[in-house]
């Protein structure tokens, strides 16, 4: 298959090979490496750096003296000299120290320029190496300035994606076809697919990925065994040169499981030392193993409470088990009671997080993270950020984003999801006064945690394209780029992955990035309104059901009736969620005078007549947002269309045809949202335009 | 699977074998058999004649001379004496082919006393036989004296059971267990669980079985080929003794999903030639294959609209394939369009089955059959009878019940669905002028086809009691007392159901009794009101979703608005809908002011403020239908929980378990349907009833 596909330009994404008509700089013609001979990563660095040059220029640079693992003299010539610290020669040692000293992180790089022309790329780690040369090839692919100094420190020392594979090839919300990892019950996946999967992934700084499914079934429970640890294992080991650690997600269920203990009480010493067994067990097979990914006590998946035990005493006997190995527990706080009654107004599932972890603060152990989604529902296409960042101030925690497009147009959209992201990054939680950013919480810097990350579900199959959608690409590379470094622009990464991806035209740089920026927008305008979320059919999530979910058991719920929409989660009058705010952000949502538009419906229960600041009614909201969302797909059709000739034809039909449907789609959105809400009030369009009755 | 069931009385579900305490009469302590020797049918109904006498009295009757295959004397003695006509002594022909002469069915059986204090059961057929032995096993288990002379014939030629079983073993639309004849995608069955299943069958009068779901799948369309078909043709065997004929349902496109053809085309020679050999084929492993059932063009299955042919040309080509064998072919008229758009309200799905078959009344060969369900739409609780019957005069068809309770409880839910099956056998469609009932029409005689029928849609699984919810054997009992006479009164059904299967204290039967009859109302009384229909969740039909379907494309709307709620079918204003039927039964729908209450929104959109002939507004209909529905429910309960100690724990306990949680459900509809209705128009309860806002 991998051979088939590279033909594909797709299948390359952002690492595209064709020659640059200017060919490369000088120094690019040679190159040295420095570091302990025979390192996996760092021959891998040397090795991606090189194929960037060939495929470039048409010529592989020349290796100088100065191979991995000789600490001779600096190269004399003009070239690319890159390497970890210790193996440098003397002369390059000293500048490369100074520029890293202030890196927190030993996958932090340097560039420098030498003398003469040259460029040092150098990192205390391996790893720095592989992230620097992925640098330089951005750098090389833009026509920018191979020299120019820099120094480059991830911001989260996790960078992980979760993939929601299951063994039997199925992707849990996936929309870009099968797993790459698996095949009918079996681990079983083609090498070379995988390996260009992980260089795609490094190539953004991602440094970890749990395998399988958080929904841990039976095929994936026996994962742990010495039956399935081998096949486990030879996937690690197509991760591990581009410096990427396998995680397993674990059924906290299986000593009952797999038939070997009557319990899986956390606190019973019989389940300790099973883990530890364990454990150890995976470590054998995979010596720098992750950890563990838990989905416990959620969605009717098993857990400690089964046992009348707490989530910290769960979390940290799994935690006990992998830290003589330097595994970490991640622990998600996606927790909530989904047998809810939608009769009973004061429940509230936004809640639920926060209830159930701020009482366990500090309670958990050095090597486990608690990871959470950024809202408090579940990945809608917009939500206050969960109120448990900034609320945790003695617990590590993690973010967790929805790379695949669940709520968010299932790949048949294009829904560029960065700017969405950055919302949440920079979103104030207030904790420890202003400045209190998320991306700061989850750096672990606020309160100088010892770790922290950030966690995207793939949204990746085995689709030629990866994403199902090409445009889908974007959503992967920015997850990447934004866990590194949150400071970037998403604007900015959508243009640098727009020419990475489809060259430098101008023109093409400029639509796609204009379609890109539009999308969450638009998206966001024809679905469900002003924050209210979960209109959509159950179970798939795809397309529009006003009340697919209004009477369910789920815990999601708007409450439209003839008068009015929305949930009252303030404290004086509704479920007081507002309260797990901090101030100043607790009284901007609680008053409806300060509650911004966009989430007014997440906060509180307005008549349709409610003015917005925007100066509309909530119900001339509605039927503007949604015929100006359609618009706005109308007019990226447009612009896409007029790309035909300006990149290749088979990108360009595949993304059309997404398009168009996409163009269908949004109508559909329209116009049942619309008459949904017309039918619930009565209220006519003030500028007339056609609802369905 | 089966010895161990066998010790649980539901699984012996109405053919119950416990000693009677007055043990037998005199005439049951011997038997005789006159037919041709060794036909299994009429071995079968001695055998179950024998059982049924052993079990009731400890010992087996004598068989007395006059044994099968002799046309000797009567038997001097009092016996049970059983045979085919041609067979009987010449004492006993006379009077029994006097008996019979007026019957139309070679199925027909006689009883006649004889001189003496014996009795004789006689028929033309062997099958009649056996369907006379499980009458006089009724009489035997009820206490009715075992001479009374009577001619039964059965009204309709075909009595079926479709079975929506897959290969992989699981059932669409079954509540019931997997399937009892297939387990991971090989036709793979407990011979003894089959043959049980059979009798039970055949002690109703079922004489048809279709064998597999009419989607049919990937494995399923290889039933047709040699690697599969010395399987079914064993499974025929199973059902042979009890005077049930196998059919199979076939994938139109099976010579292109074979790979044998490039087109399946039925006008192409080529594809004629194919199916001509598949029967032939088919025959060889089958003599009495029964035929095929056939969902052409219906919900994405394939038919002859793909090249252009309309239904009769793809009926009529599978029929002369089986012609020569004697087989049918078993079209369904469940064809529509399921890429509906909810905007267009003049579209209307209730439409579609008429305006696409009456077009082809008369085209159709007379070993066809049309198989239309019960109602226009797909077995909602309540709809109106589908204008086909009565409208097609020139084509032999069949009436299509569902016994697996899709829309009606999914088992959960006790609903006995004869009352409302009665109610459509009733229908007068007044096509040639009163009296022109659905079971005239169907039966073929009041337009004097050769062939008619009725078919039901299996409930039964592999659970013990065949059926989930225990008393939901009723329904498959009813079911084929009326698919053998229409006219019996329900009730009378229930009652002797409940005697065969409970036994015969009156403070049980009418327990029993009052609680089936009770069901169907409150199951209608506390789901969707008023014949509107489908206010269910959407794909697995379980449980209240008032807009489940309200935008999907599946034409299943009921257009509730902030003013009114109900479907516009009138030819004044609406779809036009009501002029396919007959007058007077057009205007009686036609105007508001004939229509019944219990179909108005079916077909009319009134405001809530409307007024049924009950006096009450539809609004306060609504509410007290939903309120009283629940109280329904109850009263079921503490009915039920009167009888512990009356009959035996595990059934009590089984069917205990159902009803309370039917109450819990039922609740669930009660407060969903109110509040959303509630939630449309404000119009509180004038009975001031708590309504959740």
């Amino acid at each position: 298959m991998t051979n088939i596909s590279q033909g594909d330009l797709d299948y390359r994404a952002w690492l595209q090979e064709s020659p640059l008509p200017d060919g490369v700089p000088e120094a690019a013609r040679r190159m040295a490496v420095f570091g302990p001979a025979g390192h996996p990563v760092l021959e891998c660095a040397a090795a991606e750096w090189a194929r960037a040059v060939r495929a470039a220029s048409g010529e592989s640079p020349a290796l100088l003296a100065g191979d991995a693992g000789d600490a001779g003299d600096a190269p004399s010539v003009p070239c690319v000299a890159m390497g970890v610290l210790s193996a440098l020669p003397s002369g390059l040692r000293e500048a490369a120290q100074e520029a890293l000293a202030g890196a927190h992180s030993d996958e932090a790089y340097a560039v420098l320029p030498v003398d003469g022309g040259g460029v040092a790329l150098v990192s205390r780690a391996p790893a720095g190496v592989l992230y620097g040369a992925f640098h330089l090839i951005r750098r090389l692919r833009l026509g920018q300035p191979l020299g120019e100094p820099c120094v480059s420190s991830p911001r989260n020392d996790l960078r992980m994606l979760d993939h929601w594979d299951n063994a039997d090839g199925t992707i849990e919300r996936g929309y870009a076809g099968r797993s790459l990892f698996y095949r009918a019950g079996q681990i079983d996946f083609d090498e070379g697919r995988v390996r260009d999967y992980a260089r795609l992934l490094a190539s953004i700084g991602v440094n970890a990925i749990a395998i399988n499914n958080v929904n841990v079934h039976e095929i994936e429970t026996r994962f742990l065994t010495e039956a399935y640890l081998p096949h486990v294992a030879r996937l690690a080991g197509a991760f591990r040169p581009y410096g990427i650690r396998v995680f397993l997600s674990v059924n906290f269920a299986s000593p009952v499981d797999l038939g070997e203990l009557p319990t899986a009480d956390p606190l019973d010493p019989r389940v300790e030392a099973w883990w530890r067994a364990a454990a150890d067990r995976i470590y054998r097979h995979i010596p720098d193993f992750g950890g563990f990914l838990v989905k416990a006590d959620s969605e009717f998946r098993p857990g400690p409470f089964t046992y009348g035990r707490d989530h910290a005493d769960g979390a940290n006997m799994l935690a006990r088990a992998l830290a003589p190995h330097g595994g970490v527990v991640i622990w998600r706080a996606f927790v909530y009671n989904c047998l809810m009654d939608w009769r009973d107004r004061r429940a509230d599932r936004a809640r639920a997080a926060y209830d159930h972890f701020m009482p366990l603060d500090g309670r958990f152990l050095d090597n486990v993270l608690l990871q959470i989604k950024n809202g408090p529902m579940d990945f809608q296409v917009r939500e206050p950020v969960s109120p448990l960042f900034g609320g945790l101030s003695a617990t590590n925690v993690m973010l967790e984003l929805q790379i695949t497009q669940e709520y968010t147009g299932q790949q048949r959209h294009v829904c560029y999801l960065a700017p969405m992201w950055k919302q949440v990054l920079d979103f104030d939680t207030h904790a420890r006064g202003p400045g209190s950013t998320v991306a700061e919480v989850v750096s672990g810097r606020l309160y100088g945690r010892p770790r922290g990350g950030m966690a995207g579900v793939a949204n990746v199959g085995d689709d030629v394209n990866w994403t199902g959608h090409s445009l889908a690409q974007a959503n992967l590379y920015a997850f990447g780029r934004l866990a590194w470094d949150p400071s970037l622009d998403p604007a900015e990464i959508a243009r640098e992955w727009t020419r990475l991806t489809f060259g430098d035209d101008p023109y093409v740089v400029r639509a796609v990035e204009g379609i890109l920026m539009a999308s969450w927008p638009a998206y966001e305008a024809y679905t469900a309104p002003l924050g209210v979320g979960w209109m959509v059919n159950p179970g798939h999530h795809d397309g529009p059901n006003p009340e697919g979910y209004e009477y369910s058991k789920w815990g999601t719920y708007h409450y439209a009736d003839w008068q009015g929409v929305g949930v009252d989660r303030t404290m004086a009058t509704g479920t007081g969620y507002t309260g797990q705010y901090h101030e100043p952000v607790r009284s901007l949502y609680e008053h409806l005078e300060t509650c911004p538009d966009e989430l007014l419906l997440f906060f509180h229960h307005v008549p349709y007549t409610h003015v917005l600041h925007s100066g509309k009614t909530v119900i001339q909201h509605i039927y503007d947002a949604h015929f100006d969302g359609v618009e706005a797909v109308v007019w990226m059709v447009e612009a896409w269309r007029r790309l035909e000739g300006r990149i290749d034809p088979v990108r360009f039909e595949r993304v059309m045809a997404r398009l168009e449907d996409q163009v269908q789609r949004a109508i559909e959105w329209r116009d049942v949202i619309n008459t949904y809400f017309y039918r619930k009030c009565g209220i006519p369009d003030e500028r007339g335009r056609h609802i369905y009755p």
